[in-house]
């Protein structure tokens, strides 16, 4: 196959090292982007691990939508069916990428009880069959994510700090699981939306805090109520830091991956960068790598985002 | 270095073979995307091999922006200095860009004189150090293009027909090239802007035909008078045809490489798969692969086009 050079059927991870960029920032920064994914996120690393893992038909998760339409296409690839509970306000760009993997959808109100209580009912209804998937907390999850560790430490020299967009902690964990195995000492930042820093509680307090209802951030991948209980001990022994980055500092970010690299991403894929620009002082001797997580995003939000000024 | 992987010092073109856009378009397109190349063009493949290959120590050159800006880093990079000089139209990203890698732009009226004309006031104002570089009729030109076909006879068994846009003639010039040199056989169809299809016309008649003036559409990079002497006769010998593109048609395969492939791309960059999208039945039982040449463009004008429905 042309461009699934990894031996799991995936696609290589993007780097990006922008001169543009980098003048801008007044700082080198390389770009690790998981846009060109299948799927079009990281979020298909894990969706494969677990479709190629799993005994079971019938495959159901719920999820805003990234981790959804990963399993969809993880599903056709392995010969399952496939079930997405998803919020009502997930962005019509995802519900359709799920639907053209070959997925079922059901829309839910998460203001009416939590995506968990959702998924609990459909579940229910769909029997034995079935098997439900976390889209971020399970082995397997961190299992299938630690490839993208695996691909990076081929270019260790080049960086030695890693920034990486947390939201249920898969993909922090996997990469902190995934440096480890292959004896590479990197230091691995989080980078969350302030609006939902639950994993920032939860590192601080030294057990799991979470969010009381969905935070309202545009990072919709970072939306969950709380890191899940497989990674929390990964990231608590881990990860260096969490950095805390503000809703304007997102859209900053986005706006100057389009404008200086050529990079389109959603707002969760930005969360990296954002932190990277509002603590440049903090990595200023050091050579950061960001990790731009995803690239779906609806024409409409996006035009709108890079439009501000 | 860890992204000039190339000999040359450029960067890998990236391939992307995206499953949604294959799906949209019910047919399966490869797509080769030069919008990662240093300075966000392939124009940067030119440059770079001018600068190399030039002794003169200013070089001037006149571009609509992107061959600007990579000539500009060219001659950085080789320690040169380097005018160019721009349509007053040109976009504010692509200025800006040609200036960041420390190029002197002179800015001009192309309504009181052609480019051309501009070019040899400020010759003459510069003196006798000074080369003047054309951003598409020159054999360096070419043989710096020529590389892209070097790097895509790695995936030869992936694809049998290109389609590339055209301007000046020079990645196409370049591409057909490149493959003979392979000993490769690929059909080369050029996609070219209705508005400014001077290069069919001069297929068509056998000898070059010149727009009388810059065609006004949105794909800068064709806004060429005519194609290059050096070009044409490659063009006339290797190129199977060539398929000339709606402005509608450019704006829908700039919004579907958005929405499908993650990708952004300039307006010049669409117009291979504008040409694939206009002509679907033609390439049905072939493995067509589509050059997006370059992604430099304006935020304002980005939003503006994608959030078109």
């Amino acid at each position: 196959m042309l461009l699934n050079k990894c031996k799991t059927g995936l696609r290589p991870t993007l780097l990006v090292d922008s001169v543009k960029l980098n003048n801008e920032l007044g700082t080198r920064v390389l770009i690790a982007s998981e846009t060109f994914q299948h799927t079009g996120s990281f979020k298909f690393r894990a969706a494969y691990n677990v479709a190629l893992s799993s005994s079971a038909p019938h495959l159901v998760t719920a999820s805003s939508g990234n981790f959804g339409q990963a399993l969809a296409y993880a599903c056709q690839l392995t010969g399952k069916k496939c079930t997405v509970v998803m919020p009502e306000t997930s962005t019509k760009s995802k519900i359709e990428a799920v639907e053209g993997f070959g997925g079922e959808i059901r829309l839910v109100d998460v203001g009416v009880k939590s995506r968990g209580e959702w998924l609990l009912d459909v579940l229910i209804e769909l029997g034995t069959e079935v098997e439900s998937v976390s889209p971020y907390d399970d082995e397997r999850v961190i299992e299938g994510n630690s490839t993208l560790a695996d691909e990076l430490v081929n270019y260790k020299d080049d960086f030695d700090s890693v920034i990486v967009p947390i939201g249920g902690g898969g993909l922090s964990a996997g990469l902190i699981e995934g440096f480890k195995r292959n004896g590479v000492d990197v230091k691995v930042f989080g980078a969350e939306p302030k609006l939902g820093n639950d994993a920032a509680q939860s590192l601080n307090k030294g057990e799991i805090v979470s969010n009381e209802k969905e935070p309202a951030t545009i990072a919709d991948g970072a939306r969950t109520l709380s890191v899940g209980k497989h990674n929390f001990p990964i990231l608590k022994s881990g990860l260096t830091e969490i950095l805390e980055v503000e809703e304007d500092e997102i859209v900053a970010a986005m706006r100057l991956l389009f404008m200086q690299a050529n990079l389109k991403c959603e707002p969760t894929g930005a969360l990296s960068l954002a932190a990277l620009m509002a603590n440049k002082e903090r990595f200023e001797h050091k050579k950061p790598l960001v990790i731009v997580s995803g690239g779906n995003v609806d024409a409409a939000q996006y035009a709108k985002l890079i439009a501000t000024d």
